[in-house]
């Protein structure tokens, strides 16, 4: 149209950088981080991160180069996910339950230039660098994140004659930073470019880190504030039970800010630590994975706060507990809700609240809702891309598109054209359409069971297992179209397979009635999800040792 | 970075439409809007946008092409927020104050190909379209909005012989629409597409159009949320006392669908009106101009609703009225906002919640909080562009950048060019920052009156003349460095220029009193805002004569 001009007026790159220095003027002086007795205020915040990236520049960090982090959810660790950015960089925060040859096989993956260490990882990270050194890869900086990490005075508890030459400490990294009083924030020249690699668990094969851009992630925040059944926007006092190295922290690291909440930090994850958060700092969110509800359920009387100072919410993402911990957890105060979904998708893209009077504890998102971002949510033939009929009963591979979806996986274009071939998402969770256009999840593509033309849901056979009032896990797996189960048992519990398989019966079809179940510890990679590969293994052990 | 793709699956381009697609697949049968005694439900909304697109697009109508509309907050014009974008073509929601002279030369510029227009202002479209006529300008079709507009078997009131040949009306439309069984949604190849034309008021000179895209409104949709004090997530009863034609209903019309709330329209505005529905049908938001707050306050006992169902967020945009009238409003059961905003950055861009103690009851914006998507906000010298310093004092002109402000003014590349000089929206007003960074709006550029090196503010005598509790109305212009106050009196009141004056001397430092006051009615302009230019004129012929 005539007399239209796009300019900086009008047009700026989408970063979530912005919404810190939103915060820091809006709300200056509120406070922005707790952790133990350390408070920040926003308009500290914002300062800090400015001198990280200042410091990231004098170190000669450029754009697009990766800042890795092997941290807890300390405040070093939120103020990165400005910080670097901030600098033009990428950030990438790994999981901490990384070995030595994983945490190389990554940092090589991704050329860190440096990273952040807590001081209670700094043992794998050398040794990861060890392995990198002997194959003479260039070696990242190794920034150390002290214990007292905000008290300049304070000597780190490390050695610092046992870190590599060259090493840094993130306390001189911020003072380095002050230098520069002319440092000007990098902004993205595209808002399509990167801003975070967050990887994936590796469940369905290699890890594979999937990249975020910043148009991405702010859109994704503010998606992730209308997650939460109940309202998020009157400033909420966030704890940081979920890990910050998991997809963002699902992007509540950047949603808090725009928001000027509070960010309760936190290195360890108890029912007393959760409770005295919320006495103390009258949390109103979190979440995390569903061990969190069980962790709330099984509090001790001491623990326990009761009453709640106001309702609480939670969005867990996994499968849920039984339903008598959901319900006990609901009755101390909390509000469940349940999320679907995965790194390339930023976190949950769905999100179903979970309500008491569902007999079911597994909850099938088939009253989910999914975020206001999320152009496009379907159903479709992975072959011929058909949409499934609203029948309830035809199944099909559930796929996304959207601008909260990953930019592809690092250095593996071949995953990543897999991943959106015919431009979409594909998830590789088959799911139904119900009549009312609901989506419901079934299973991973390659879990399913196909026994006889019946299609069996591992999901569905596990909600019946974990509905058994002793059982503590369970997963199934197919071997020769049969269903074999695994289960652990609570402390204190006995059963036999016949009884457990008994009870499958009384609550199943006859056809996904499991055939043997097995029990003891269950398989699980770092990111706590249970390799199903290792059970599938030990069924063919089994039945060539019964053949 | 290696590996990474954009295509289809991660980028998608921003538009609103995306939300009534959403809202009629999550809340298809949730009502969307309630109107006398007629309910849609979200998938029945969706639907009828989708054939009144379709039939656009067999009128001929092709991407860009402008859709003129004339009509009170009525269902069709809430549908053509979408309807008219799901077709690629662009609104125009033209206010409908206007007269056939104005609307002429609107149309005119527009190019308007098709005017939608409500049966009870087609006088005004006719004498407008014989004004074209006889300037041989090619006619848009006009397309008859019918009172009972949902009944296709009521005729329409309006005698078809007496419009254009040629002429449809909007259930004609959508029956046309369903005959392509085969529409597809024509969306924005480029999301910073235009979507609609809002006009400003013109009280700066020549009504000019500001062109929005696609990306600005997504992104204000979703701003307009969070402007609420109270949380708008939980399905919002939206109650339509905002003119749509107001800055695309400062952008609820998109964000209501967005939230799958519910639509409550209405083509008059009165206490029965807003009580009735609030009874009726839970109204939780509205907003709109300040006179809102006096119809409230001014209800009739008959008319009245005490208490109300639960609290109602109110946001007006303009000068408050008097501070016992917002204790009032608020005493019912109101929550007061108060908004600061233009045309031309979508609405209002900072939002105030009013506290009933504050003795001023002109809310200047200090404790204003600025939308979330709103990435530059500044007070700046319009000639250095140099920021102003946080001392409270130095005045300069309050400047904006962000996605959510206007594309530019159609066909008037020389205005828009002026508005973004250097790349930041002059906003015209002048402003100070205090050194908590929070921006005090002191007063229009124009309105401002130096005298003897002082600046004084109009909005704080008007606000001090509003205090008096017989002042209805009040502005004031500047002459010579001086100040001359013009005031409507409530109805029964008496006061003479020499009471007013006094009280002014009682409330106001000495050079800031009025010379005079005058009496009568304020000229106001199409949009409601007093023109200050005219009473300049008055002032002009009063001197004349007094010499």
């Amino acid at each position: 149209m005539k007399g239209v001009l796009r300019c900086s007026a009008n047009y700026i790159p989408l970063s979530p950088i912005s919404f810190l220095e939103r915060a820091a003027l809006l709300y200056g002086d509120k406070v922005s981080i707790i952790y133990q007795n350390i408070r920040f205020s926003w308009k500290e915040t914002h300062q800090r991160c400015l001198d990280f990236a200042s410091a990231l520049v004098q170190l000669g960090i450029s754009p697009l180069d990766v800042v890795a982090a092997f941290a807890p959810n300390v405040p070093a660790m939120y103020e990165l996910h400005f910080g670097v950015p901030m600098a033009g960089a990428v950030l990438s925060a790994l999981n901490t339950k990384l070995d030595p040859t994983m945490l190389a096989v990554k940092l090589e993956q991704l050329e860190a230039k440096i990273i952040l260490v807590h001081h209670q990882f700094v043992d794998v990270v050398l040794k990861a660098l060890d392995k990198l050194r002997k194959r003479k890869f260039k070696l990242p900086t190794l920034v150390l994140i002290p214990e007292e990490e905000f008290d300049y005075q304070t000597p780190t508890p490390i050695n610092a004659a046992d870190l590599p030459t060259g090493s840094l400490n993130y306390n001189q990294l911020l003072e380095m930073g002050k230098l520069d009083d002319q440092f000007e924030i990098i902004r993205p020249n595209n808002e399509c470019d990167p801003i975070t690699v967050n990887y994936t668990s590796g469940s369905t094969g290699d890890p594979k880190g999937a990249v975020y851009s910043h148009r991405a992630v702010y859109l994704n925040s503010l998606a992730a504030i209308f997650n939460f059944n109940m309202e998020m926007t009157q400033k909420p006092v966030f704890l940081w039970t979920v890990d910050m190295f998991r997809c963002s922290g699902w992007c509540y690291t950047w949603a808090i800010a725009a928001l000027g909440g509070t960010n309760v930090c936190l290195t360890t994850l108890s029912a007393k630590v959760i409770f005295e958060a919320i006495a103390l700092h009258k949390v109103t969110h979190l979440c995390g994975k569903p061990i969190i509800l069980n962790i709330i359920a099984d509090a001790s009387d001491t623990d326990q706060l009761i009453p709640l100072p106001s309702r609480v919410e939670i969005i867990v993402a996994g499968a849920l507990p039984a339903p008598k911990i959901l319900m006990t957890v609901m009755e101390m105060g909390f509000n469940i809700s349940h999320g679907y979904g995965m790194t390339e998708v930023l976190g949950p893209a769905i999100v179903t609240p979970w309500k008491p009077d569902e007999d079911h504890h597994l909850s099938n998102y088939s009253n989910g809702v999914h975020n206001v971002m999320l152009e496009g949510i379907d159903v479709k033939d992975s072959n011929t891309m058909e949409s499934v009929p609203f029948d309830g009963k035809t199944m099909g591979e559930i796929m996304f598109r959207s601008n909260t979806v990953m930019l592809g996986y690092l250095k593996n274009s071949e995953a990543t054209q897999e991943a959106f071939r015919d431009g979409w998402y594909r998830t590789g969770d088959l799911g139904i359409r119900h009549p009312d256009g609901h989506i419901q999840m079934k299973d991973r593509a390659k879990d399913i069971i196909l026994s006889k033309g019946e299609a069996i849901s591992t999901l569905e056979v596990e909600a019946v297992l974990l509905s058994n009032p002793k059982v503590m896990e369970a997963a199934v797996v197919g071997q020769n179209e049969v269903a074999f189960a695994f289960v652990k048992l609570k402390e204190g519990c006995f059963a036999s397979s016949k009884e457990i398989i008994k009870f499958c019966s009384e609550n199943l079809p006859a056809f996904m009635v499991p055939r043997d179940v097995i029990f003891g510890d269950l398989p699980a990679n770092s990111t706590g999800k249970v390799q199903k590969s290792v059970l599938r293994e030990r069924v063919n052990f089994i039945e060539s040792q019964d053949r």
